[in-house]
Order: structure tokens, then C-alpha cells, then sequence
């Protein structure tokens, strides 16, 4: 009230300033006469008092704002910060388990702000977001509890803040399209920000949210000067990777990644199998070659780990029998494509077998079954929301036990296709059938854009997904892989795809010292370095055979992801350490 | 049968040498006369006659053991190395499901020689050794299948050599004490080395596995030159960890590690949380300090994560609510102690809470009550086992909830029991007192040996090893750990306890970024090393708290191990990087 006094003096004050300044003169620039100065006098009077009522009317009409701030100030605002001051035990609702079953119920919800709409200074629509489920909220001016002022706050709330609201579930006259709860919407009574945005938005959640086929169908009807969709490109959303994780995809993409973790152990635990941690960092590069990032162990050197081969082989020579392990995996490859990453997590198995390492592969093969049965049985709304911004085909399973192909029949699959064609000196190769042609087409190992050929023709012949190509040549495999029994050319090896990509390579191992060194020194790899492995076959150990799985490649391409970056909640390749 | 034949010839032609080379002298060195001479000639006519039936003898005798070896050599003998070559299908059973039950069933199994005992040239008796699980088998020599050869043959063969065995099992009239199976044995028919040792067993398992009770008893019940049970020693076991890993206390020690990841996880999936996978090489170290080792990346330089502390917290940040992670945690702290490694398993979890920390703080009490009530309802079998090579105490679970103590309440009993006394400049104490004596003892935090003392008087007063103490000091603590909002001395953290030793530690986390820097700055850690970790709090995030479990921990203190190397299968330490 105070200041409101001191507006209205203050207007009265200009008012005599301006009477002291004025010097009344006519239109031809003479003092008036004293009728015309009398007239001027009555109008001036006249005016002021109009000035009078304007300047009341004004306070009166903030007089009432003021008054009408007080009705529903208790009712918005900033929360101080949480730092467990009270502890009421008020109950919060997941958005998710909202629906028309709940209408009429009075919810407390804590969600981010979406999206954000005024309309007039009277009505402000959120929608409220929590992981990838959205529910439609309105606040409306009325008399006793939501004023004009709360909606204005209500509307300059910046996206990405998390408010806690309260309010009654209604049921919807009409489909809400824009959210995931269609069928209801909150009618908000409270409105509080638990937690402020405090930096400029590098992009909206909504905009990194949207599929390539959106932003070109909006560029393509775009007129000129029309507003497109905004693309997100990849290095913006990893460098801001906090922000673009909470797309309602990324939330959907992490939940099938914990899933398909899940289905892996659920299976191998019940398949009496241990869960084992070996150690990733370790005084021997394990299997040679120069990628292997080194570390600086106190006064020496150490190496990450690229693999738990052989440790998880050491642990069947100690009889662990089954063993898996879920870990991370480093490959210092300076390779910056779409498909390489520095770090990864590996679903590593090895297991005793009987009298033949197709005990393992078959186990394997039920094994990716079953976590192909629960994606598409318990992930189907995930895989749903992922499809929305990065469509994908039903992956096929096959109905009866999985196929397998010789490696053999596999690249007569290729020779009839007009692929593994011979490389001839000499000989002239059109640039874009260079890759039909090799040096040794029955024993070269298959290539990225073969395997995707083959793939092809497996699913349009076989319609499926998934198989195995078993017995790869043995120069194409490590050197604990055991040589084929016919023909040592081949080996106990086995691939898995899924679409035409390597999803998991495995073998069986030699169990034998002796055959061990004689294979290391044929490819070049010194026994030395490896003498504890070596040892473990010194001391007797069952025949075994094994694979490792790269989490990350079975997500992206089981969802059909553009980049494997997007399969890695914090991707590192070369140039990436951060964030 | 033609080098039996070589073999006689070549006695007889051994026999001719000696002929020619003799030239007989009388006892007084000068030839012998013509009588004496014939009377030579006679006894070597005679001795020649004996060596030659003696041979005859020993031919017949070569001849009849190999026919003997002929009615038997189809059940023994070295098993070609185990290349895939066929596949039979026949059904391998497991030691554990061994009976009285089976009596009189045949049974193929596959086992390490865990004892071998000839007696005489009849019968030799294994123990086979599948994990923890033992058996008596048996061969005995009989007229059609087994013969000496084959018995012989068995005793030979070394320890830790994997073979096949096929026998029946029989009832045994009285109990088997030295093997898990007690009610039956094995009447071995056929025996065949799946896999030999080709190396010098470093120590045998059956010592590995010995208490040190054990020891120590047959050392005092010694006399002078009888021989005492080897002591295998920590170093020589961790130099040779496979053969080690062998001994059942360790099959047993690392099914039980895994038990804890399981019960662990179910918990958490059961209880909305997503498994995540964190980066274990970062760009900027992540709390700090000098405790890091770093990396060469490529052109730059990286670090190992010494917990996956900011990266969990950063999903929170990204809307993901309540997540968890087991993976490989690292240390660069040059501690050669029994509780220190420089690699270990962490089990990290964050959550979001509504209103108060407490929410999270019960959550936790009630994930490691499943995890104790997971070991005793389902382990039971392991842990006995682990107890006759480390004798244990029962682990005291409160019947209600868990004891919290305030960290006051805890300086109170210490204080009470003659701890926390205020050290005073030029107090002479003594030595064996020093650590009764502290320089703050209201705000210190507590040392180790405090802690045991703590846990001592609370499993006397409160029949409980499992408690925590909450509210610890805000100096001990890290920078981004919540000030307590009644007294900013203490903080919002916790540290839970078994059997006086920490567990686990956590805390409410500092949501807003200015709080945070500030406690940065108080507490000298840059803030631009960690800019993305603020930023991701820039752009809002609830409350929340979480903790951090260190597994090998756990698995020491629940099975009273007496180095923290024994919960690690392959541990690494400032000393240690292999095997």
C-alpha cells in the first residue's frame, strides 16, 4: 500500500511541474487574452482531473492484482533447495499410472516441463514428462485459488525444469494426441519448481527427440521462410549427452539395454553358470597386437584388458565349469566409424562341454532366443517408442532351431550371388564391384559388406534374422582356436548375426599346452608373454568353448540404431574421453 | 611280442660279454688251477642256466602280463586330446547328485584325481573331485576286465589329471568320512585320462585347502622329524591362483561372490531400477587426488574411474530415477594391507527420493537384509564349507529394522568406553593408548580400529553385526555430499556397517550447482575438471542419494577371510598384475 501511495504522489508532482514549466501562449505566439487564458485554466483543471482519476484507477486496479496475488500465492513458487529438512510423506503418482481409471483422484505428480503453452493470461497447458511417459496439464484462472499472476508463472517456466504439481485426474472429451496419457488430463491446483534450469538449453528435448523422416518431411513442405524442424546432430547430443538422454527414446533404448543384460543372466543363472569379475587391468596384453591402451601402474606398465578370453578360460581350468561375466571391454582401435567405439560392455561366456563343442554353440543359439523372446515379449512398448524415431522391420526369429551354415556353404551362398569372385593380377575391376572380388575366395575371411549380402539372401531364402556360420578358416581365427578335426584349414569356430552383422564371435579353445605353443608360434605370438595362461592347460582342463557378445552392436542392431554411439549411454571413440 | 623277444636276446648277449672279459684269478690274484678252473666252469654253466630259465621265466611272465593287459586294455588308457571329432551323446553325471539313491545305476564321470591310494597291486582307491563335491571310487582287479596293469596303471596316474571314469554305484557298508558322497562308492569299470598334468604341482589342493587350525594342531602334536601338514602361503597360492582356485573352500568362496551380485540385482530389478554401464576411462579424473592411474589415449592422456560416482549421478540428472552398476572400480593407492586392492567389483547404486534422504537410506537397509537372507537361505551348503577352512561366526541379522545410529550416538559409545579422549599438546600417553586419543573427538572422523571397537560394543548391546551410522561429519566426507540442514558440521551420509567394518558408504548428493561449486571450492577441487558433471545439474535434477558397495568387502567380512586377495579371483594390488 505503501508504494502504491507514493505512485499517485508522484503522478500529482509531474503534474505541478509541468504547470510551473508551462508559459501559455496562442497560436499566432502571443500571451493569451484572459478569456482564452480562463478556458485553458478550465481545461487544464479538467485534465489533471482526469489525470487524478486515471492515477486511482490505476492504483485501485493494482490494488487488486495485489489482493488477488494473495488468494493464490500459497499455491506456486520455488521450492527452497532439498536437503531433507521435513520428511511428510506425501505420496507421489508416476505419470505412467495414470489412465480414466483414475478420474476424479487427486494426484501429487514431480515431473519435467515438456512443452509449455499460454493461452490468453488466463489458461497455461504443460505437458509433464517423466522417462518416456507425457501427460497433458492445465492450469485455469478462477477466483478463489488460481489467479492471472499464477499462470503467467506458470507460463515462463522454462522447459526441462521439474515441478511438482498437484491437481485432479479428468477424463478427456476428446483423444489428446500429443501425449502418451491420451485419455485423461491433470486439472492443476499447485504448481512448484523442485528444481530450476540454471543454463541455456543447448536444444530441446522434443527437437533431439524426432525421426530423420520428420525433419526431412518438414523440409520438403517447407515454403521459404517456413520454420523447419530442427536436426540435433550427433556430436551436440553426445557432448550434451545429459539433455539428450532424456528422450523419451534414449530412456526407452537404456531400458532394452538393461533388458537384454537381464535375459543373458537370467538364462546362464539358471543354466547353473557363475557370475565371475576378472581383472581389466593386467601385467600381459592379452591377445597381442597393438590395440591395447597401457597404463601407468606405479613404477611399471600395465594394459587394459581387450577381452576376459583368458581369464575366463583360467577359470574353467580351475573348474568353474560355466562362467559369464558382464564387463567392460577396451580396444584401443583408432577407428572412427559408425561401428567402432574404444570402450565397450562385453556378455562374455565360456563353458565345459562333453564330448562336442556344438553343445556350446547350441546352447547359444537357445541363449539369444530366450533374450529375443523377452525383448519381444516384455520390451514391445520400448521397441514401440524407439521405432518412432528410428523405424525398424520386426526382427525374425526362426520358428524351429536356429540355422547354421558351414562356412563352406556360406561362401557358395556368395559365389552364387556373384560374390567371391577370383582376384587375378592384372585383370580390370569395374570400382564399385571391387569388393565381389578376392585373392582367396574359399579361405579369406568374410567382410563387412559380404556378411551384409549374406544376410540378405539368408533372410529373403530362410526368412530370418538369426544364424551362425560355423567352422571359419583357421587363419581368420585367434590362436586358441581348435583346428577342425577333417580339415585343420577350418577351425572350431562359430559366428553369430543378426541382419547380416557379427553379433558374437566364439570357438572352441585348445585345452592343450602343447597344441597352444605350436599354434602361438605359427601365428606369431610369443608364449612368453602368456606364460600363467599357458600354465592353467599345464595343470589339466576340460575341453570348452565359449563367445563374447558386444552388448552395445546386439542393441543397435536389434533397434537399428544409425550409430553405435547411440547404443553407449557415454560412447568413447578416439577423439572422445568426455563427457 | 618281437620286443619281448629283443629283450631276451639281449639278457643272453649281456651274459656272453661277461664271459670274455673274465679272466680267472684265484683269491691270491694269480690264475687258477685246472681243477679250480673246472669247477668255475661248472657254477658258470650253472649260473648261466639260472639267468637263462630266469629269463625264460621273466619272458613268460612279459608274455602273460601282456595278455593280461590284452583282457583289460579297453578300459583304461590316455584319451585322444578331445577336438570335436565325434559326438556321442552319452550323459556325464555330477558328483553332487550322487546317492544311496542311485545305488546299483550305472554312472560316467568326468573328475580331477583329488587322492589316489594303491593297495598292493589290487586295488586302487580314488577320491574324484567335481567343485566341493568328492567321491570314493574303486578298481579292483578281477579276472575278465581289470587286470593288474590296469590297476597299476590308476595309481600312476597323477593328481589334479582329469579322467573319465565309468563304474556303478554301490551302497557302502559304513560311511565315507574323507569324501562329500558318504553313503555310496564308485566300483570303477573303465578309466581314461581326459586330460593330463604336464606340469610340477606347485602344492597339492588337498593341502590349499587345510586350516590353519589344522596346521597349527598337527605341528603341536609333531614329534621331532614326523611330518606336519604343509602351509601353503598366500603368495605362492595368488602365483599359481588356478591350481588354488581349486581347493572347495575357494569353488565355494566365488559361488557365494556371485550369490551376493544376484541377490544384489534382483533386488534392484525388482525394484524399478535400470542397470547401467558407466566409462571406466574418463577425460578428467573423477574425485580427485592423486589416487588415479592414467591412460595413454591415443595422443592424449585419460584416466581410470575411481568409482562411477559422477556418471550415475549424471543419469539421474538425464531422468533415469534409480540406477545401478557392477563393474570394475580403480584405485592407485600404494597400501600393501590386508584390506586393499587397487582393482575391485563396485556396486553402485543412485536413486531419486520425494521428500528425504531416509527414503534411500531404508532402501538400502532392506537390499542388504535380502542379501544376508539370500547367503543363509541358499548358500548355506557354501558357506560351511568355507567355514572348515575359515571358521566363521554366525552373521546376527536385527529381527526388526536395522539399528541407525546419529554419528554423535556413536562418538557416545566410544566415548563411553574410553575412546575419543581429547589429545592435549605435551600429554605424555602411552604407546598402546595412542589410538584412545584424538585431536577433534567430536568431528574426526572414525578410524578403523574405532570402528571394531564400535562394532564390538554394539553386537554386545544390540545382537547385531549389521547397523549404520548416519550424519557424519561434513569434513569427512566428499565435495559433493549434502550438508545436514540442522547443523552444517555434519552432512546427509552414511556409512553402513558387518561385523564393525564399513561396507558401504553413501550420502544425499548436492542437486544445485551453485551449492556444489561452492563446496568445490571450499574443499579445493576445481570445478573445471568437472564441467559436465555441473552442467548436468544446470539443467535440473531431483534429489537424490546412493552408496557404494564394495563386493570383495562383503564377501571378507560375511565369510571372515584374512586378506581381502581371497575375495578376488585374480586380485591385483601395487605388487600384483598376474596372473
Amino acid at each position: 500500500m505503501a508504494e502504491l501511495e507514493n505512485k499517485v504522489q508522484d503522478l500529482s508532482l509531474k503534474e505541478k511541474e509541468v504547470e510551473k514549466k508551462d508559459v501559455p501562449l496562442g497560436p499566432d505566439g502571443k500571451p493569451l487574452s484572459k478569456k482564452a487564458l480562463k478556458k485553458l485554466e478550465k481545461e487544464r483543471e479538467k485534465e489533471k482531473k482526469r489525470k487524478e482519476r486515471e492515477a486511482r484507477e490505476a492504483a485501485e486496479r493494482a490494488q487488486r492484482e495485489a489482493n488477488e496475488v494473495d488468494y493464490a500465492k500459497d499455491f506456486y513458487g520455488v521450492l527452497p533447495l532439498n536437503n531433507s529438512s521435513k520428511r511428510e510423506g506425501k505420496v507421489y503418482t508416476n505419470i505412467s499410472d495414470i489412465s480414466a481409471a483414475k478420474d476424479g483422484e487427486k494426484v501429487l505428480i514431480r515431473a519435467r516441463v515438456y512443452t509449455s503453452r499460454l493461452q490468453g493470461n488466463k489458461m497455461c497447458f504443460f505437458a509433464l514428462r517423466q522417462k518416456f511417459s507425457t501427460v497433458q496439464g492445465l492450469v485455469v484462472v478462477n477466483k478463489e485459488t488460481i489467479s492471472k499472476q499464477m499462470v503467467k508463472f506458470c507460463g515462463s517456466i522454462p522447459l526441462e525444469t521439474i515441478i511438482l504439481v498437484e491437481g485432479i485426474v479428468k477424463k478427456s472429451p476428446e483423444l489428446i494426441k500429443s501425449t502418451t496419457v491420451q485419455d485423461v488430463e491433470i486439472q492443476i491446483s499447485s504448481v512448484f519448481v523442485v528444481s530450476s534450469v540454471k543454463k541455456q538449453l543447448p536444444f530441446l528435448v522434443e527437437d533431439a527427440a524426432r525421426s530423420e523422416q520428420q525433419i526431412k518431411a518438414s523440409e520438403e513442405s517447407a515454403k521459404e521462410g517456413d520454420s523447419k524442424f530442427v536436426r540435433v546432430l550427433l556430436d551436440t547430443r553426445l557432448d550434451n549427452r545429459v539433455l539428450d538422454l532424456r528422450t523419451p527414446t534414449n530412456q526407452a533404448i537404456f531400458q532394452i539395454q538393461a533388458g537384454i543384460c537381464r535375459a543373458f543372466r537370467d538364462y546362464l543363472l539358471n543354466s547353473k553358470f557363475t557370475e565371475i569379475h576378472t581383472p581389466k587391468m593386467t601385467g600381459a596384453s592379452s591377445e597381442g597386437g597393438s590395440n591395447v591402451f597401457s597404463i601407468k601402474y606405479f613404477n611399471s606398465t600395465g594394459y587394459l584388458s581387450q577381452s576376459p578370453q583368458l581369464y575366463k578360460q583360467m577359470l574353467i581350468a580351475a573348474d568353474f565349469d560355466r562362467v559369464f561375466e558382464i564387463g567392460p571391454v577396451f580396444r584401443a582401435e583408432e577407428s572412427n566409424t559408425y561401428r567402432h567405439m574404444t570402450e565397450f560392455t562385453g556378455l562374455d561366456l565360456e563353458m565345459a562341454f562333453d564330448e562336442h563343442y556344438h553343445e556350446v554353440m547350441g546352447f547359444i543359439e537357445n541363449l539369444f532366443l530366450h533374450i529375443f523372446r523377452v525383448l519381444k515379449t516384455e520390451y514391445s512398448e520400448q521397441v514401440a517408442i524407439v521405432r518412432r524415431q528410428y523405424p525398424s522391420e520386426d526382427f525374425l526369429i526362426p520358428d524351429q532351431a536356429p540355422l547354421r551354415f558351414h562356412f563352406k556353404e556360406a561362401i557358395a551362398l556368395l559365389k552364387g550371388a556373384g560374390y567371391r569372385q577370383q582376384l587375378e593380377p592384372g585383370k580390370e575391376i569395374p570400382k564399385e564391384d571391387e569388393f565381389r572380388y578376392v585373392k582367396d575366395p574359399d579361405f579369406e575371411d568374410l567382410s563387412t559388406p559380404e556378411e551384409r549380402v549374406l544376410g540378405a539372401i539368408i533372410r529373403e531364402k530362410h526368412n530370418t534374422d538369426f544364424y551362425v556360420i560355423d567352422k571359419y578358416p583357421a587363419s581368420a581365427r585367434p590362436f586358441y582356436t581348435m583346428p577342425d578335426p577333417e580339415d585343420p584349414r577350418y577351425s572350431n569356430s562359430y559366428d553369430f548375426f543378426m541382419k547380416g552383422q557379427e553379433i558374437m564371435s566364439g570357438a572352441q579353445r585348445i585345452h592343450d599346452p602343447e597344441l597352444l605353443v605350436e599354434r602361438m608360434n605359427a601365428l606369431g605370438v610369443d608364449p612368453n608373454g602368456l606364460k600363467d595362461y599357458i600354465d592353467a592347460f599345464r595343470l589339466g582342463c576340460v575341453p570348452h568353448a565359449g563367445g563374447g557378445i558386444g552388448l552395445e552392436r546386439v542393441l543397435m542392431f536389434y533397434l537399428n540404431l544409425p550409430n553405435i554411439r547411440l547404443a553407449s549411454a557415454f560412447p568413447r571413440d578416439p577423439k572422445r574421453l568426455l563427457p
